[in-house]
């Protein structure tokens, strides 16, 4: 009997026009980071699951996709570890291999397996799909594309300068204004920690901070005293409950708040000489911001912490994020090895351009001319018209069965081919405008013409 | 402890250099699929194991890698599923995915779940990785990629003849030249084993054919008795025995041989179309050949069969291959959907290209100019001049770090990096060209036009 087709939940299949605009979208992101000096790799599938495990919590553990060894995979398996009934236990036993979680441990990976092969400091992009086995909702798949740029075995902070940029142009070529960059230090951070004086109530401080918009001073202050942050220490950070003005009014605010701590004095000089260089410099249409709420990736990011806004008209979540880890490679045994990144959320991405209609017209035209099918008489003479045409580049068609002509238009309607050719009368080609509705008669070489770009 | 960084058998890391040639492979295919108004579709790592099992034969089950349902896999399974540890029983109860085996299955399997968006005939290209657990061997990977092009809804042979102009178009954009093109007809080896009277000895009469060549005819003839193909059956193929000349030549020994098979004549009738018409339209590098001996997917295909052997300079197996079948989607539950496709090799045309040095020398060039840091009291004029650089298209760099010049330029070198910049005078930059060792005193709007393509 047959089956009734479906795909995995979580997973999704792409048309035609759908990897069309994913496509234009990671061309434009390949050829920036070309631009910008970035170098890319690719990193297989999956990896040796004692690669993964580990390095991204229980919950991350948790969400690997392992795959079944191949053949017999019970062979070596003892009849008590199957009783036990234990599945945690039973895994490693049954499952060598895990599917890419993410593109930064293989990153990491690739990097110590292959050191002394590459020239550093290491500037590389990678555009892979990873999976997740979490629960799928809207917007949330379990196989979706990263796409990352980091630079490995560089403290110098003209990368963080760089990676502003290179989000500014990348977004700025997508046609999108007003993006909004926030930036933030794990420095700065570690300050106001030591300023509320408890490092283990940041998150809740940070999530509780970041309401401010929402809910008000108020309810903000009650959050944090309900989370067990004093009210002397909410009474030394004020300052951060009308955190407004410039990124520079922000700063000069920040210093005397963070006077006391070197961690969050060090954190503003960071920060400060990238504004101040993306200040010089300039940038297109994005705008950089400063957020001290924006906590991202606290348990590795060492120094600056990226996060991308779309623009204000556009209700969605963050469309990028990044920072700089000070051992990206120390687990697999390279120390010392600094690396800062920056990921472009390539679905949300999508989103907001179909939102904002910013894709170009031309990204979804595949076919630029049909010529209908008149019979096998002329079959011959359609086809060597076509084989000249796609020898200029020019993408042309036959349909190829002599169906009803009207079927035949309709099939160019529907693909989107906005011209056809409804007849040949000896040299010459009758061509037909699908959305004006003009025609003309053509010889070959003004039907080149006329169909070139 | 560190762990010894390495990835699977059979899967590999891709340097930037190698995902740079191999991305040029794929895009001069992507051009040519769209030149001939194929579509690009995407489709999911992996599918319901039900989608993929059963479809590849035993063989095919036991290659393809299945995934580990997430969360308590164990937990409906019951303790006698366990004791008996039969994992072939047990597999389908702990794991309802599997990894991707190849492009054809998921295709048919969209074509079915989409036929009412899908505006027939439709032709679709698909570029995705694929998955086997094979033996890893030489050339031989548990991840690749495959490159195929189908249409399906149409059982016109025009369709035949535009993919074999569509390998000759791709093949001849990569610089190949003398690929042959070997197509047959699943109807001709019909008509061949009506003829040897026995259908069951096909692939073995094929087999030994496909050895005259090397061994001979006595000694094919030799090995055909010991199949048990008998005395009388080779003396009525006896011209197969001596199939040389023009492909016309060729089809005119066939037409006599098959006169009494009915299906052998439609086999040469559909051959004759497909050659006849190629001969008129022209191949621009490739040739086009008839190989009876080509037997490939005989349980699938039911008209032409395609296969490509690489440059007869380059010893390796074929480049590519396809067919005709006429029931695509029929295991999904749609009939009559006659489909014809053909498949790219990457991985083998990857290194035919390199054994004869075909790839453009553009292919690796990254980054077109190195700025060296001469300290942080320069970067800033470097990287404005770099800013502007970029806006032009240009790629460009800053080395990060205040190093040694010498290690600078050895960072060039390594990365083939043609220029640098190794000075900045006033307004003017120092530029140099890395092999010919010639300097130049340039201003910004020299230095542009310089580095322009």
């Amino acid at each position: 009997m047959a089956q009734k087709p479906s795909i995995p939940k979580g997973t999704r299949d792409f048309s035609p026009a759908e990897v069309a605009k994913r496509n234009y979208i990671i061309s434009v992101m390949r050829d920036h980071f070309e631009k910008f000096g970035y170098q890319p790799i690719e990193t297989p599938s999956f990896e040796n699951s004692d690669t993964l495990m580990g390095k991204y919590g229980d919950e991350g553990d948790r969400l690997i996709f392992k795959i079944l060894n191949s053949g017999d995979y019970l062979d070596g398996v003892s009849a008590e570890d199957l009783q036990i009934k234990n599945y945690k236990q039973l895994t490693p036993k049954i499952s060598e291999k895990a599917l890419r979680y993410d593109l930064t441990v293989p990153f990491a990976r690739y990097v110590v397996q292959h050191q002394s092969e590459i020239e550093f400091p290491f500037k590389r992009y990678q555009i892979q799909p990873v999976w997740r086995a979490d629960r799928p909702q809207k917007g949330r798949f379990r196989e979706f594309y990263q796409c990352d740029a980091d630079v490995v075995g560089s403290t110098s902070l003209w990368q963080e300068v760089e990676l502003v940029q290179l989000y500014d142009s990348v977004f700025t070529a997508l046609g999108l204004e007003g993006v909004i960059i926030k930036i933030n230090n794990r420095k700065i951070l570690s300050g106001i920690a030591e300023v509320i004086g408890a490092s283990n109530k940041l998150i809740d401080f940070t999530v509780a901070l970041d309401k401010l918009d929402k809910i008000g001073v108020e309810a903000v202050k009650k959050e944090m005293l309900e989370k067990g942050i004093s009210e002397g220490a909410l009474e030394k950070v004020q300052p951060l409950f009308h955190f407004t003005g410039t990124i520079h009014e922000k700063i000069a605010k920040l210093s005397t708040l963070l006077s006391a701590s070197e961690e969050g004095k060090e954190g503003i000089r960071e920060l400060q000489f990238i504004c101040d260089n993306i200040a010089k410099l300039g940038l297109k249409k994005s705008i950089l911001d400063l957020d001290v709420t924006l906590a991202r990736g606290l348990n590795y990011y060492t120094g600056a912490i990226f996060e991308v806004a779309p623009p204000a008209t556009v209700a969605m979540g963050s469309i990028g994020g990044g920072g700089r880890y000070d051992d990206l490679t120390g687990i697999f045994g390279l120390k010392n090895m600094s690396g800062v990144g920056i990921s472009f959320g390539l679905d949300r991405i999508y989103l907001v351009l179909e939102e904002l209609n910013l894709f170009p017209q031309t990204v979804t035209i595949a076919t630029k001319v049909l010529f209908l099918n008149f019979g096998e008489s002329q079959t011959f003479e359609v086809m060597k018209a076509i084989t000249l045409l796609r020898n200029q580049n020019i993408k042309a068609e036959m349909y190829p069965d002599n169906a009803k002509i009207d079927k035949q238009f309709k099939h160019a309607e529907r693909r989107g081919i906005p011209f056809v050719v409804k007849e040949i009368l000896g040299s010459s080609f009758i061509l037909k405008d699908i959305q004006t509705g003009e025609q003309m008669q053509l010889n070959i070489t003004e039907l080149i013409h006329k169909l070139s770009d």
